[in-house]
């Protein structure tokens, strides 16, 4: 599940909004690898700012789909209503990839790779886009299930909010590799290095409801994530 | 790593900020819930507000001790150091329990165990309580370790911002168990269930640098989180 390190990133920070002050080495701009976040990831946090300039931070399901990421949600939510709105917003994904455990409490850590993603979100209301957003939501989570299940009929539509977020502020940070402790720091008689973490799923459990005959299918009993394990 | 359903919460919302609006059999406002949430999260997701009132949302280490939810970062950090003149913050941690795979398309879900807590942070400078919030992190993370690594020095503990967050505002919001569909589309010839997933540690990968004669700590190869498999 760990990645090479990205290595001096040749594309230059979309804006001064994202680009990276602190670890600068950690940081890429590249499409490439952010998009392949992005895609990993299951789950992406939504930041916005509520009324009163309190932010809060909304976990959801969402997928990318060439240079957007979608993510939806009821029409009733009020946080939805607000970016549709045009509020600005930050998208953020993080995989976990390990603990870095260190000679010295300080230099502890974590192997992750994220994505930030800045900007302003969209309301999709062309009933097309809307449909292959949704699709796309479903593919993201377990790709080959789309074409199986019932497909949005017009009430669900009308009572789903989507949003869009185009991929132009948006930056990657990625730690890899071992512990960097001090060099005086190597004497101590201290284990040091990587617990390495996966994302694995388990053996699929069926609907209590399931219909005997109907078996699971491939895309289920093999899943993995693009990139995991 | 699924859990009881939380059940109606006896516990009243501690604010309107936290009440949930919606699916509200999904939340609870026990501490004891929350607690052990943001003890098995291993990331923390904080959400700050920047000065042009852009929402930005930065993956952390955290601890909980007691009524508090630690966090650190280098002093020179602007968004920690925005943090600790009292902006507003939310802090979010969210568990991927599994990915829930309906018969209908807008029916797909996740199970997950999240919490969310808003409020102010402030400042930890008290060097007891910086001392003892960043062992409660290196604990956090991997329990055990503390006694064994060399604790900050003082330049270390200069160069680091602790910051606390009350656990007043917080509430905690939970899915578990099988899809929910429409009862016509049971009939559908659609798979339908649950695909269990769980954050689980690899072999141990130590440092380069080790020296050979040490070996990993009880602690690192039986790793597991609490609450999980």
């Amino acid at each position: 599940m760990t990645s090479e390190p990205p290595g001096p990133s040749t594309a230059a920070p979309p804006s001064e909004r994202v680009r990276l002050r602190r670890k600068r080495e950690r940081g890429s701009y590249e499409r490439e690898t952010i998009d392949a976040i992005l895609d990993e990831a299951l789950i992406a946090h939504l930041g916005i700012v509520d009324g009163d300039g309190q932010p809060l931070v909304i976990p959801t399901l969402h997928a990318r789909s060439g240079d957007v990421v979608y993510c939806h949600g009821s029409i009733a939510a009020r946080t939805l209503r607000t970016l549709a709105a045009g509020a600005p917003v930050c998208l953020m994904v993080s995989l976990l990839d390990g603990l870095v455990l260190a000679r010295a409490a300080m230099h502890h850590s974590a192997n992750y790779r994220s994505v930030v993603l800045i900007g302003q979100a969209s309301s999709v209301d062309d009933p097309d886009e809307k449909h292959a957003a949704l699709r796309a939501v479903v593919e993201h989570i377990v790709p080959g299930r789309s074409d199986e299940v019932r497909g949005p009929s017009e009430s669900e539509l009308r009572a789903t909010a989507v949003l869009s977020i185009p991929i132009v502020e948006a930056s990657a940070k990625i730690r890899t590799g071992p512990p960097l402790d001090d060099e005086e720091d190597h004497a101590l008689d201290v284990w040091a290095g990587v617990i390495p973490f996966a994302t694995t799923p388990g053996a699929p459990l069926p609907d209590p409801g399931l219909r005997e005959a109907i078996e699971a299918p491939r895309y289920v009993t093999d899943y993995r994530r693009p990139g995991g394990p």
